[in-house]
């Protein structure tokens, strides 16, 4: 499965078309594309941490998410637009107040359905602190 | 299964103790607590709108996921510190930019964990905009 | 949302279209099709049972999946022919080793995906044994 | 995470305390054991397929549940009983009338819960036809 998108590309489509993930500050940032899949990562500010000095779960949401519609985007292209219709997390260790990586993988891209795994992680990717998976329509091209 | 936290208990509790809800601004509100279930409600400001006029995922989810942990709190107390650890959505239709609700429904109430189904609505509680099930891990007591 | 088949319509389409439900003798039975739900049952026979008398998990993921599509052909009619891509199943308490009921509520009919929560219960349906939650997608008609 | 039996203890457990996976005949099979993860197989016959020549859903189901509880059982001993708590599956695409793999892999282990995830796959592993996340709670040790 290879991408039709570059890094470059993501990121200036989502400059251009997605800024609302830019309203908590420039949090974000694309890491890689491979065949497949996408590692993006979210670089917490405060208000995305939580007492007792961890992420929230919300934020871990959001990544795990944009993540996931990302890694589609980039394997159809960004003519196309995709809507979440549901997605699963598992919460797994608390994490750190540090920055978080996630690996968004495609297990389906089908005409008019997706299927990504989103894993969450900081340290070590063995060691994922959320797991999630994805469903996107995506609107007949 | 009866609760054991009145509505103004539960605000009072979420302002001590729980005070990042109140980030975005006082936008979740308490609306009824029943036997076994809570509703809440959140009224959208700008960063929780969508260009094309409607409410972020991200926006449904934190709903969700408040209205379900406080659901269980009102039926164990506030003592315990339930931690969210799955939480499945499912998005039904474009919601409206305006106010959410979100009847939050416990499925089982165990000694180690708590299911609770999450329904989010605005004008028609038949016509749901997102449903979302959650299960939340209950410290021993 | 009104129904297109009634209770003997579907019981005559299972017959004729799906015998394969009735692999383990007629253990499913069709209870009422209302608005934008319908009630089957299951009676468990050996096959479904496990030791420490309950009921097996493949059993009730079987329910809740034969409910929430015959929920959905009772809505679109037989044409169409609507296929599980997502289902979320929560356990709740262990079933004792007898009839277990499945009431099958359509939280959204689309033109190309379904979403059905499914509950299964037997004395008392505010205390189920499990809750599934089941996207089809519905093929273009 | 190192694996505490090996296939042919889970092979010696299984016959003596889980016979009921026998029920549609010897079916399963386990392939492998390693660090985190074990893969099983399922050779389907008459009551797993299903009319076009497909393998059905509970057939996968099953197979996801039993491979991810076995992934557990392998690295925490078969002492502990753990209970499935909640599944999530998604179906890929139509699996071709043949033997199914599983390969489980364990995303959390904790002291009272477990998250494992389980890919079912026939000729490609990078194209599986069906993937699920798990959730067993674990009694007190």
């Amino acid at each position: 499965m290879q991408p039709v998108m570059s890094v470059s590309d993501i990121e200036a489509f989502l400059e251009s078309d997605f800024p609302q993930i830019h309203t908590d500050g420039r949090v974000f940032e694309m890491v890689e594309v491979t065949s497949g899949a996408i590692v993006m990562s979210l670089a917490p500010n405060e208000r995305h941490l939580r007492p007792g000095g961890t992420v929230s779960g919300p934020t871990m949401f959001t990544l795990a998410d944009v993540a996931a519609y990302v890694a589609v985007l980039a394997h159809i292209g960004p003519v196309a637009l995709a809507v979440t219709t549901n997605l699963t997390i598992n919460f797994l260790k608390k994490p750190e107040p540090e920055k978080l990586f996630c690996r968004a993988k495609i297990l389906k891209l089908g005409k008019r359905l997706a299927v990504v795994e989103a894993t969450i992680f900081q340290a070590d990717e063995e060691e994922p602190v959320a797991h999630a998976v994805a469903t996107y329509s995506i609107p007949p091209r």
